[in-house]
């Protein structure tokens, strides 16, 4: 038996037989073909990227309706790769005027533009060059008719070994019979973790040496949690992982009898369990698991899925639909947050320093009025089918409310005028994710209706934290007790101007917060929707009283470490 | 008469004669000329290279001497551009290749250096990009034999109007005859613009269409302050300005009374009125100007002049210089805060996407220890002569201090192993300039002895807002009521722990804050030399009493401008 550890990337425990995928060499023509000619090689090129962007656009659609639009995002900028003008046409000379075959114009094209990009320092540009890499490979092989890999037809109980996993690939992934991948690089925040995590598929990235170690066809046990990998396991161990395993399952299926239960603790405090979706189509896996509304309905992916700013029917078809799935229940819309590392195509935006410090969200629309306008009337319009909340990102001073909420006042006044109906009493509230709302809460809670904490952002600024920077990310962490004061800060400010606060963040489903937050007074948990259920059982086995003492002593500790030491 | 105005970018009211600079063309020749030969050319593009090199040099030194250190490191990028390889080598290859005379290559390849360099939509080098022009034109200049423009003779009472005025052209400015400045463009923040209020000259920016409106010779009255320019002013208008000029005049009189007084208010608060360095030279400056202490030495231009990591020897003498000028006085030195937007040649960092929220200050120097117990050991040595204080930069977490004190008590036991002395009870303390101290001061305060305030991060921290970027610098606000919160916390914090606290970001020094900061229990102000008499006249004039009401009437303002509106 042997052990090899990796970053697990995705939690669960799997057993099940190696799928061994070592990249066949491309072999790539020197000169055209003696049956070819120039104009054929341009047609082969046209024609691999043709298949190219089908295929891509496909996965978009698969990954769309698997895993949400959020996630079908990631795609759009591969496509947009496949549409470079000065690419294609620097391979095109390379055709007609150095007479070389197809493939060799696309291969030379590819590196030589990959290589001055990647030269620029820049690491927006650096990290396009590794998109464009893994899309002109698949140009490359579709114009060489080069079978592609496909991941879609597996042996019942397969983990795919491989040395990295696309996002494409991953979209691929047959799910009924693949059980897991393991990979030889890549880290807990690649594309491909993020969506084994939605997909709910074990995973273990980063193994070195991994594909030297394992034997295409092998028995291996992986568990995703621990980033253990067994190759050769004994009969015990697999006895024992698959006691394991069954454990899991049992808790999952304990975990989907709480689907219609409250979120109540034990001496009665009852809180909500709600849903953050990117678009329409995730409110039903938000409805499946049991929670009371949306607390977080990121509209940007709107903005960003088009190539057009949305028009005003556009998105009060899409806000309806939300509205009425949700018979009632709170829908809470984010106006659109683009800007930081968002961009629309449409929508020139300078390249800034710090982005994160920059020209985003509220900061964009409130110079942009039409746009803000046009979404504005689109959310009032759609508000007459459900119980729709507006709120406003990247607030920083009272100044914005004010001058967004007139805004929506025209807004009103301009239905009004044609006759619209839309709920007159419709709730507006702000993200509390920059340090100076969290320190003065108590002003911004005169000034709205609810609070919503964007711990994200909130950890980011407060700690002064890009967490996307490899070199500071060991620094960023909401369990630092300056972020968990502010936090405290922020609910006490809302109840004491008698408003609602729920939070948004990745902090509100990590299930090593739950009691902390629920002893602070957090009104509403809002999460992916695969976080739901374990949030749920942890509130409804806690005592509220319990929970406000243990509040106080972890309050108290000095530094993150402090902090985590007592949550144990 | 004819009043223009523009940006007013260095305080000041002047009375003087247009000198109107408009740049000659620069006429290059198509070939070689008959005479010459490519050894020749070659020969040209060298000397030009050395003559400015040799200029640049030679301006450093003159603004390091008028105007310290920190102001002449803007030089050190100017220089460096000139040692690039890629750009002499694609300029040779125009002379020896093309057979291109030396100036039009270089005009040829400067300019495609900085078309290709300015379209890589990157921030950093697109202002390298204006920088290179800047820097090439003096090189072409030098090359074809063609005068500089000389400002280090003028005739007296000279005003000097020109389109944009380089830092190396401000540094040469005959300061005798030169009564200030008008330029067509330009902003506040502009190298020349800080340059001036550096040299208290008088100065007016970014005023469209000037070179058109005023004519060489003419009388002009410029005012610094409004921005206002009155071309052709009638007689009265002279009058007025003349008793302005003298009001200023008797003011700053009246103001160098107050060296030798006390910053004491009417009801017997005492305060401390300190200065901010960037070297030793920095020293003479401060001490003229009556300030009792050091509140802030930037150790990090030390690291930037130089082309290696400063010796222990070298900081050492550095340290110690300043301790012994200061005579018992206190000296704060603050440890290298390198990365953000200041750069290091010999320190490779890489690009970040964020660096404001990257990899900066103690990030780097816990990370390095070798350098940061080198940069320790120096303090610590230079501490027997004089009141030596450690400040550690970007604290965002009680950790950061516990492990930098760790590494100083590391450093203490190896000089007591070489029997070297130092003040075995240095006072260490930290920046305030995240919002994760600034919110949790109060546990931050029983770790170290002194706090100080930087207002510039802590403002762009707390509000999300980088002021360097045009698109949202209209945010950044020391005064918006979060930002002011803050600073009241972290004053009562300290108090409250029995530590001192003062401040050293720009706020220190605005005279707007003064009775405000006054009010809130500020212990020292420490700013630039030049701010420190208004400061202390303004605490002279104040009644501590009145300043705590005032102070109290402030904090429970909602935006920025309800702020500055009671400021009034």
């Amino acid at each position: 038996m042997k052990r090899l550890t990796g970053i697990g990337a995705s939690e669960g425990v799997s057993i099940g037989k190696v799928l061994l995928f070592v990249e066949g060499n491309i072999v790539i023509p020197q000169e055209i073909d003696a049956n070819s000619t120039i104009e054929g090689e341009l047609a082969k090129l046209e024609n691999g990227l043709k298949k190219s962007k089908t295929q891509l656009i496909a996965i978009r659609e698969k990954v769309k309706e698997k895993m949400g639009e959020d996630k079908a995002a990631i795609f759009d900028g591969h496509i947009m790769l496949l549409e470079d003008e000065d690419l294609i046409e620097e391979v095109e000379a390379k055709i007609t005027g150095d007479k070389l075959p197809a493939a060799r114009a696309l291969r030379e094209g590819l590196d030589e533009y990959c290589e001055m990009i990647s030269q620029l320092d820049d690491p927006y540009l650096r990290e396009r060059a590794a998109d464009l890499q893994d899309i002109g490979k698949r140009w490359l092989k579709n114009l060489l008719e080069i079978k592609i890999n496909d991941f879609s037809n597996l042996e019942p109980n397969t983990i795919v070994v491989t040395k990295d996993l696309t996002p494409s690939d991953t979209a691929q992934l047959d799910l009924e019979n693949c059980v897991g991948f393991i990979t030889e690089i890549g880290g807990k925040t690649a594309h491909s973790a993020i969506m084994a995590r939605s997909l709910e598929l074990p995973a273990v990235v980063g193994v070195k040496g991994v594909l030297g170690e394992v034997k295409d066809g092998e028995l291996v046990i992986m568990d995703g949690e621990t980033g253990e990998i067994f190759l050769e396991p004994t009969e015990k161990l697999v006895e024992e992982y698959k006691i394991k395993q069954e454990k899991i399952r049992v808790e999952k299926e304990e975990l989907k009898k709480l689907i219609h239960e409250e979120a109540v603790t034990l001496d009665g405090r009852k809180v909500d369990i709600w849903g953050n979706i990117g678009s329409p189509n995730d409110v039903d896996a938000v409805i499946e698991s049991g929670a009371t509304g949306i607390g977080l309905y990121r509209t940007e992916f709107l903005f960003m899925n088009s190539d057009h700013f949305p028009t005003e029917e556009e998105q009060y078809q899409a806000y309806r639909v939300v509205a009425e799935k949700m018979q009632g229940k709170p829908v809470t819309i984010r106006t659109m947050d683009i800007g930081g590392d968002k961009e629309l195509p449409y929508l020139d935006l300078p390249k800034e320093m710090n982005p994160f410090l920059g020209y985003r969200a509220i900061r964009i629309s409130l110079e942009n009025k039409d746009m803000f306008k046009t979404q504005l009337r689109a959310i009032l319009r759609a508000s007459q089918y459900g119980q729709i909340k507006i709120m406003y990102p990247m607030i920083s001073s009272i100044n914005e409310i004010r001058k967004a909420n007139a805004i929506l006042e025209e807004c009103k006044k301009e239905l009004d005028e044609i006759g619209k109906i839309y709920d007159r009493n419709i709730k507006v509230g702000i993200m509390v994710e920059t340090p100076s709302t969290a320190i003065v809460a108590y002003k911004f809670a005169k000034e709205v209706d609810f609070f919503s904490i964007g711990t994200n952002d909130l950890t980011q600024y407060f700690l002064a934290v890009d967490r996307g920077n490899e070199l500071v990310s060991s620094l960023y962490n909401s369990f630092n007790p300056a972020v968990l004061e502010a936090i405290q800060k922020v609910i006490d400010a809302a109840h004491h101007a008698g408003i609602s606060v729920s939070m948004c963040g990745e902090f509100a489903g990590d299930k090593r917060a739950t009691r902390l937050l629920l002893g602070m007074g957090l009104d509403s948990f809002s999460m992916s929707a695969s976080s739901g259920l374990t949030v749920k059982k942890i509130i409804r086995n806690s005592n509220y009283v319990d929970a406000q003492k243990y509040r106080d002593l972890i309050l108290k500790q000095d530094t993150p470490e402090d902090v985590i030491e007592k949550l144990k």
